[in-house]
């Protein structure tokens, strides 16, 4: 029996001895482009065996090893078990077919296919990109059976749908160590994207050693910078990984926490400092200087033979132009030079910077405002506007990639970025050729609110679902296989060493100051943070890089599993399709959350991070009574009291709204329960997930 | 209101604003030699600074670096708060009045004084290394409060008992990689040990790069070896931490590894192999020939070189001596210099390798064996025999550590190594000159059956109470205190990295191979692996190497905090002292006990790691449903029938026996219980702790 599936859960039958076992989903993601079921499973134990046959490479012989380290972690097999032999009788035969290049490229052939028998198994690829993809899949199919460990037999034919898939972490606002973005490198890896995007420099700090420029660092960083060397480790532990590093330095904006050791760059008369809030700000470089480019070459320059890409990103994002307004010589050069505003001016100076990165070996890469005719079509726009940009882009042959949709910075659900498709909106009637301008997109962690301890908890496994746009077929849709297989993928995650599950409890257990934190979780865990920009707007004060990153609003998930489980089980039963066991479930719930402010009342005063959120857990109490009594009334099919409908609602309205930047997302559920009661059906607006 | 208080569970109150805050405990581990406690709290905020006066060195500047990042981590704050200052009016004051030696001396000054007041804090000591000791009683002190963190105003003076606290770690048998070796530190320097022994050469692997002779690790090692320069920097790394780095190369036995490269060095014919079990075994280094003591000055030199510490240990335990009785050149030998017994032959070699470990300037360190009057009275006795044979070590004039009664390794409980004195035995008798040879011990963490996953929750949190009985006065002995701050420490433990709490999850869910071990931890929580060497004598087949420990054996905890609680609750009960709160939760285990293995049921046959336990859970339950008729006697204050008990007390014979390596630990409490329904006393005698 073989049948294709795609877009939807897999299902299988193992067949494991004479006896059939239960059917077994397969927690793939992103959802490879074609998987044949085969029938029983490959056992992997200790005697599990690789061989390398065909093209050989060095980063080939390293890709295995990382994957049987990876193997033995999952399985807890010591490093003296698992073992590369020369023999063609090995569990797993891997043949590539040639070599990659020196340096990795934009459209390297990443294809693959794994076929998986009782009896072991093949990984046949163009080259050791396809291998890394494909040891990535296999890992995930290992499961704990009634054997020990096993692959379920299936064959996989597989490649992504667009070349460049990124992640961009901003290392400008908060500083990122290096072994927290290594670990977000294997998750990379682990869900195949293929490009990191390093955002150096800000204004609230510039991240990486200059030797030409030693002030960039030493008076531009609070001391948090990477060394060369560092950099270095994390190019070349990227590339064991089979993903490209495309440097970011934001230009001409952006860019304070440079002008702080080099003033003569920026357009005002200075000194500078590095800024401390967030926000747009009024220094950028001076576009008028000689001394301005001949600086930007010589650092370009320098950070050309340090990131080997063939990519170098300018930024040139968000100026405001107010320097450029203030300063007579640089009026005095618009008129001159007959520049009529100031996206003239950015324009010629994106024309002489691109010039210096192209004398530099690299292509141009920069946000939306960067794009203007008068660039060469080999650039490329990344759009934090939308693809109808990208279209807009693509059609005057520029090439572009999408993060509009995918800054996780933004506390979106995961179902959200999942929707957001590059060839969508105005990109979904380009010709096919204007189409293959569009290389794929980027999910963009900008590090207002987050710190090395939160940091995977906004990426992961969110991210994961955004792999999935850009790796697999575009019909690969269903929302609910995502989510199960996401929160599959988000344990196996834990595997890397990600901390994004680790550090929920930890900080928690911070915030209560104690390790008693049951109460508090029953809370946390239908939170949310304020989603977009609202935690800027509504902050009391304004937020800065010295604030602790320590609570609720730090700590709670960007996408709360409780409620979106809560909310479906409640659609089930509004629309009288629960099943018992999910109505069993809604009244446990309420109940908890009803009972959960006694238990937890005691601690507020202990703890001034907790304390605050004492509000927030009075409101959830009500909403479980509140959703107790509406399921009463529904039980005994009785239709609830108007007025108390309308208190009711009322209270629900009043718990929909965000207190210290925290939304309780099972408000709108409890409302539906409500409305229900009253016989009326659910109007209740869920807040913007 | 001052109050000293020692080897108790210290209380105070905190004068918060005009309220007084409820009592609360100081979990301080090792506790003080003196404390005092004040009034009121020194807030712990992101202006938070110190300032370094006195004597200054790089290494206290180090200290303080190391310990701003901790309490960063702690209490959740950015790298650019918390600053080191000038000021005198810093939060925290340090001032040490000399230097520390070049290279740590055994019995260099740890002392410090630590005094806080609302207003500051104050740390002063004699050296940096008192500044590490009293930093990281600060850092135990940090509590959430509603202020936000927090220190008590307290008064501490403190300095150790014994001048060696030691750690030792097994890397020959498992390797264990550097960064786990340096989260280890990381909890040694938490609470105060300042030796780490590692132990870097078994019969199953030759741990370390040798220049001069790399057949060592490249064919002794299986490649899982550490380079030099690792070994500098894990010799740096801790030395910021004020440990010293003992290096233990064993000979003449426990030599294997070394044989597989040189097989000359050996009494035997060879070739030789790495060892894959566990055990002793016959290969010996040859004492006869010159070539071996050669051969191991130009090895001992080259370690002496790169290990800086006084001290050199040459193990010098378990020789079997049979390839010497096998070999006629060694027996020739033997009769003519008169050496009757192979004991006497290795005192021959003991004596050899001392003169060169002396040459090197090295004081030479060995187990027990070597313990003989023809040695220099300069060596140390390490004693796996225990305090009587320190004693007889200690009135011939030598120095001794003790490490019988600390192996981490047996699986005891933390009460029976809090229980074992150095001074205590024969050794109560000393003089105290004699005594003052007593050195201190060591907690001993051999690996037959630890991986780079479960090595952290072997030793900890169970180590923190030995590193109390080496470092607190003697009669810190409250049993129930420290269990309590040992559940404080654990906690804390886990900021520095270690994996012994957090491994545990991880290594369920592999088990059961799903996410949803509630059931599992319920299983896995009254569970606790047999003890001493029991796992060796009943393993189904000889253990090795390549042996995954991805058991539950290999899982579950040390020590079974729940059924110490039970215990406690059943004790209580019985002897009619229990509160109701107790009983009521005596009530609710069992019964989540008795229903467990339904919930548990069907989970078993999806997984070969956890179908093993299936018996287990079974007599688990049993247990559950015994105890609940108990103590349904006992409420209705009716004896049960004799038939009824001995039936139940033949469960609970049967559930106390191993199975599968494991002890059920709430089996005797059960006992109890049904004991007393019977009207009998309890004489049910639990397992060995």
């Amino acid at each position: 029996m073989v049948r294709t599936i795609l877009g939807v859960m897999l299902c299988l039958l193992f067949a494991f001895g004479v006896e059939a076992e239960a059917q077994q989903s397969l927690n793939l993601m992103p959802m490879p482009a074609k998987v044949q079921m085969g029938s029983g499973q490959l056992v992997v134990d200790p005697a599990f065996t690789v061989s390398i046959s065909g093209h050989h490479e060095a980063r080939l012989d390293r890709a295995v090893e990382i994957f049987l380290t990876q193997l033995r972690g999952q399985t807890g097999m010591p490093p003296i078990d698992m073992k590369v032999t020369d023999s063609a009788t090995a569990t797993l035969v891997i043949q590539a077919a040639g070599a990659t290049k020196d340096v990795q490229e934009l459209g390297e052939d990443e294809s693959y296919r794994l076929d998986i028998s009782i009896s072991g198994a093949r990984l046949n690829a163009p080259t050791t990109l396809g291998v890394m993809r494909g040891l990535q899949t296999f890992l995930q199919l290992v499961q704990t059976t009634g054997a020990g460990f096993a692959v379920p037999a299936v064959s996989i034919e597989d490649s992504p749908r667009f070349p460049w898939r990124g992640l961009m972490i901003d290392v400008g606002r908060h500083f990122i160590p290096i072994d927290v973005l290594k670990r977000n490198l294997d998750g990379m890896a682990a869900v195949k994207l293929n490009v990191f995007h390093w955002h150096l420099s800000e204004n609230q700090g510039f991240r990486i050693e200059s030797k030409k420029f030693p002030k960039l660092q030493t008076m531009g960083s609070d001391g948090l910078y990477y060394t060369q060397d560092e950099v270095r480790g994390v190019v070349a532990y990227a590339r064991e990984r089979g993903i490209r590093v495309v440097p970011e330095f934001d230009m001409p904006g952006h860019a304070t926490a440079w002008f702080v050791g080099y003033p003569e760059l920026a357009s005002g008369a200075g000194p500078y400092q590095i800024e401390r809030q967030w926000g747009v700000f009024d220094p950028a470089m001076d576009p008028t200087r000689k001394e301005t480019y001949k600086f930007l070459d010589a650092f370009i320059g320098e950070m050309a033979a340090l990131f080997p890409d063939q990519f170098f990103h300018i930024g040139g994002d968000e100026v405001n132009g107010k320097e450029w307004d203030a300063n007579p010589k640089i009026q005095a050069f618009m008129h001159a030079h007959g520049l009529k505003d100031n996206n003239d001016l950015q324009a010629h100076f994106n024309q002489r910077v691109q010039k210096i990165v192209a004398k530099h070996g690299k292509t141009m890469l920069g946000w939306d405002e960067i794009l203007r005719p008068d660039l060469p079509k080999d650039i490329v726009i990344q759009s934090w506007r939308g693809p109808d940009s990208l279209a807009q882009a693509a059609k005057q042959g520029y090439r572009g990639l999408l993060s509009s949709g995918y800054y996780v910075d933004l506390m979106w659900s995961a179902e959200r970025h999942y929707a957001t498709e590059p060839l969508s909106g105005a990109a979904a009637s380009l010709t096919p050729e204007e189409q293959k301008r569009i290389l794929g997109g980027e999910a963009c962690m900008w590090s207002e609110y987050v710190s090395p301890e939160n940091i995977d908890s906004r990426i992961w496994p969110r991210t994961a679902a955004i792999a999935e746009r850009l790796w697999s077929p575009q019909d690969a849709r269903d929302v609910n296989s995502m989510y199960q297989r996401l929160a599959a993928v988000s344990s196996w995650l834990d595997e890397f060493g990600l901390a994004h599950n680790s550090s929920y409890s930890r900080m928690l257990r911070r915030i209560a100051g104690t390790n008693d934190i049951a109460a508090l979780r029953v809370l946390a865990d239908v939170l949310e943070p304020v989603k977009d920009y609202t935690r800027e707007e509504t902050a009391p004060a304004p937020a800065t890089s010295a604030l602790p990153l320590n609570r609720m609003v730090d700590a709670v998930r960007p996408e709360s599993t409780t409620a979106r489980q809560f909310a479906e089980a409640v659609n089930e039963l509004v629309a009288g399709t629960a099943k018992p066991a999910s109505e069993a479930r809604v009244k446990t719930l309420l109940n908890r959350w009803r009972d959960n402010q006694v238990d937890l009342q005691p601690q507020f005063e202990k703890s001034l991070l907790l304390s605050d959120v004492a509000p927030i857990s009075q409101n959830l109490s009500a909403l479980g009574a509140a959703g107790l009594a509406a399921l009463d009334y529904l039980d005994r099919s009785e239709a609830a009291p108007g007025a108390w409908v309308a208190q009711q609602l009322a209270l629900v309205e009043q718990a929909k709204k965000p207190q210290t930047q925290l939304l309780i997302m099972v408000a709108p559920s409890v409302g539906k329960l409500i409305q229900a009661s009253a016989g009326q059906a659910s109007s209740s607006s869920a807040p913007a997930k």
